[in-house]
């Protein structure tokens, strides 16, 4: 079973090291970390590089593909390089998933057309663009295609997924093992529970950048 | 403001990456990745390396520090040069701060002698060993030592640390943007909540690992 996290300049971070840390401890599977090219890949701070190990080409159908979001999502939804490849990926994949804006990137593919899926929830109606439909759940099923919220929700998805390959109780091992046991400080993590001021800043000021 | 995230050979990754994406939304705050050596740092699995931009020497006073833990910590535990170092800046820093078992290399430093901390579950017991009295607690809070639980904890301690430092409205946007509405899919992320026979079994394997 192998793992491909694909990385491009400016992701964020903890869309790809969610799954990695959950998902990616999957028994005798390798998790791979693929961009175009290999060598160091920028996140979205500019302060965080994670390593690239191998090309796309290199690593042309894995198993499971993760695709993450983060700012650098828009110049890739023309890179006919990587939507190629995501394709090809898909072709042969048993599942792939995505956390953040990595779905309007399955869905720039083509890959989503018709289906359910989510998205970090500055970016959910973009999805309507590419024929998907965007639901407000934190993970969403729909077939092999898997889709996170945004960010942090790839750990959940992550534990999720694992649940149905290797079965609850391996998924319940990882979560003792990373101690997930979530106590935020604050309740202010979705569009329905953050202080309203704060998700109309937000909406406002995401209007110029997601056009 | 600096913060410099520490990085040793077999770190876990969510320990670093989970600060680094709250508390390193701090504004006018620079992040920096330090180790003994710059370039990639390998983690646990082996399979993912974040780059480490500066070395310890070239960053001696953060204003912040954040120490990781992960199997790689133990042999850390007698690395001085480390351990001067973490002395070094904590004598000038205004918050020192660990996730899992990073939390026992501030205690080999003598950084927590006396004072109140948390650890991953499996390691809780050895921060006695270095006179710190270890609580159950998911975030502690002790002085300017911020101890965090184990992995995915440090979500928690970025969150809470930033809402101190930057003000709660700071930290609830950060929580939104980051989409931080944990939705475990299993109620099994501590001691006390997973499968009794899943905690033994972890019990009994860390005796030999932890010694």
């Amino acid at each position: 079973m192998q793992i491909a996290v694909v990385l491009f300049d400016r992701f964020t971070a903890l869309d790809a090291v969610g799954p990695y840390e959950t998902l990616g401890r999957l028994p005798d599977a390798e998790t791979v970390f693929v961009a175009e090219r290999t060598g160091p890949v920028r996140t979205d701070t500019g302060v965080l590089a994670i390593t690239a190990d191998r090309t796309l080409e290199e690593v042309p159908s894995p198993d499971i593909v993760i695709v993450p979001g983060g700012p650098g999502q828009t110049p890739q939804m023309e890179n006919t390089a990587l939507l190629d490849w995501l394709r090809t990926a898909d072709a042969t994949s048993t599942w792939t998933t995505s956390v953040c804006t990595g779905s309007l990137l399955l869905a720039a593919a083509g890959l989503l057309e018709g289906r359910r899926a989510t998205s970090h929830w500055l970016a959910l109606e973009y999805l309507e663009r590419f024929g998907v439909e965007p639901t407000g759940e934190r993970v969403v099923f729909d077939g092999k295609y898997v889709t996170a919220a945004g960010v942090s929700s790839g750990i959940d998805m992550g534990l999720a997924l694992l649940g149905r390959i290797a079965g609850d109780e391996h998924a319940q091992a990882v979560q003792l093992l990373t101690e997930y046991d979530p106590q935020p400080p604050y309740d202010a993590g979705s569009p329905l529970k953050a202080p309203a001021h704060l998700v109309e800043e937000f909406r406002a000021k995401s209007r110029f950048i997601l056009t």
